[in-house]
């Protein structure tokens, strides 16, 4: 029932409105500030305009976003859980992680970091109260130009094998955390648990959410490492279990095939590296890290 | 620093990661629901993606929406008060009020409409407990087609001169809102008060975005009105004062050029269209309503 005159007019209309509303932030002081603000004009208008958001829809959005807030406290952070499940701060790191060669890939931070983790030696062990099979990880850490990086700080931390973290026991037990630095040929090694997989808070709007896109909200297994080193990026990231069942539906995009690595299962009674009886099977993983390069330093 | 092939294999990392928050919403069953997800997934990379956003700014978003998330209760909705002042809320209403030939624009309905307002008859006042300079409203309901629309119901609801709805006010009173229809030849007439400017809540994170980027939290100037009748499409519109001050800088977009009217400032002692005595200055204002047809009955 509508003429070409009509359509010419809405569309008229419709730019006309986006444009104002670009126009009206141009007074803004701060130059980034403006920037983000038109950005966002832009793209928020692009997307209501191409799925020709309804009125109901737009109420439904805003529902929704309320619902986020109500869950949303000093504990709970539903609107981070919205950013990882849309890729978004998977996406930021991505941004802010400028691939330089062959340096190591990042991925997400996480809720689970700790300031001050007990500082083993190298060879130690980080599982602390976290129980499960045993895992030796070892690995040089270099720079993108292949010398060894002595020195440097590395942090892991990863859940138990209920898929906890030690932050989530509820008795302030310490386990799966801790930090070491790489010796004077860069190499670190140290005893950790295998990790399990474990699902992202789903018992609020992105869990539901999740549903109903038929999507998961288990994260792929996986063991953090933060490695930091005079003169070098900050590396965060995470290495990944091969074959484990979530690394193509990981709730948070953090995976990276370059960070999914061999975990060797050893059955029971294989000689460990360094000697250390073991009951039972356990497993090993090698993890060579590079770093680039800090250019802002 | 960056090479040529750091830069080609940091832009199919990006993609990559799009691609696949896109491709992870692919089973979602519901057709509608799907579309909007992945239109959002692309939108929301295309913007961060577009600004580099840096992870202290994906903080301050995150910081940003949580305030928004902590001010909202059930009479306070932030959310909304974002969507308008980034003028979603109004492309919301463009877009499901297609242009169709003369129809009048419509606008946004706004927080402050109330079911079952005062019936008044045609020639009656909306005023009510709100105070402020009388003004003559009157005009003609027609279709598309040119024809009168008799028995049109004709919602309007206004601010007193102190900016304030009525239900602002803590004592309950009624006024500056009402109900009446147009006559057998489609016209209407009411006494209401001239409108006055007023701010949106600006106390909460809106109102520090509008500071930030120099906008003001003002509406123009403005009479609401939701106009029904059988066969009809449903308008809600406002009419806006020409001359205002807050035309172009209307905090919510509200403002389209063929809503704004003259209101005719009349001296003390004028005589009115309907020998109604006036003490002091009265306006006049004619509001002639086009209705498009109703398509979805
Ligand atoms: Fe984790
Ligand atoms: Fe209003």
């Amino acid at each position: 029932m509508s003429t070409t005159s009509d359509d010419q007019a809405q569309t008229q209309r419709e730019q006309a409105l986006t444009d104002k509303v670009v126009a009206s932030f141009a007074n803004t002081p701060d130059d980034r500030l403006r920037e983000i603000l038109q950005a966002a004009t832009r793209h928020l208008h692009a997307f209501v305009r191409e799925v020709r958001l309804t009125e109901q829809e737009w109420e439904a959005g805003i529902a929704y976003l309320t619902a986020v807030g109500d869950i949303t406290d000093d504990k709970r952070q539903e609107f981070i859980l919205l950013s990882d499940t849309f890729g978004v701060s998977m996406q930021t790191i991505t941004m802010n992680n400028q691939a330089r060669g062959n340096a190591t890939e990042a991925t997400v931070f996480g809720p689970f970091f700790v300031q001050d983790s007990p500082e083993i030696d190298n060879g130690g062990d980080i599982s602390g109260a976290a129980t499960g099979m045993p895992c030796y990880v070892e690995g040089t850490v270099r720079g993108t130009d292949g010398q060894p990086v002595p020195g440097a700080r590395i942090e892991a931390w990863e859940a138990d094998d209920d898929g906890l973290y030690d932050v989530q026991y509820d008795d302030g037990r310490v386990g799966g955390r801790a930090h070491l630095f790489s010796d004077e040929r860069g190499e670190y090694r140290f005893w950790a648990v295998q990790p399990t997989p474990y699902p992202i808070p789903y018992d609020g709007p992105v869990g539901q959410l999740l549903a109903a896109a038929e999507r998961t909200p288990m994260r792929a297994s996986h063991l953090h490492f933060m490695v930091t080193a005079d003169g070098k990026r900050r590396l965060v990231t995470h290495i990944f279990v091969r074959g484990d069942s979530h690394l193509e539906t990981d709730s948070v995009f953090g995976v990276k095939d370059s960070l999914v690595l061999d975990f060797d299962e050893q059955p029971a009674g294989t000689p460990t590296p360094d000697g250390r009886p073991v009951d039972g099977p356990w497993s090993r993983v090698r993890f060579d890290i590079v770093l680039a390069d800090d250019l802002a330093g």
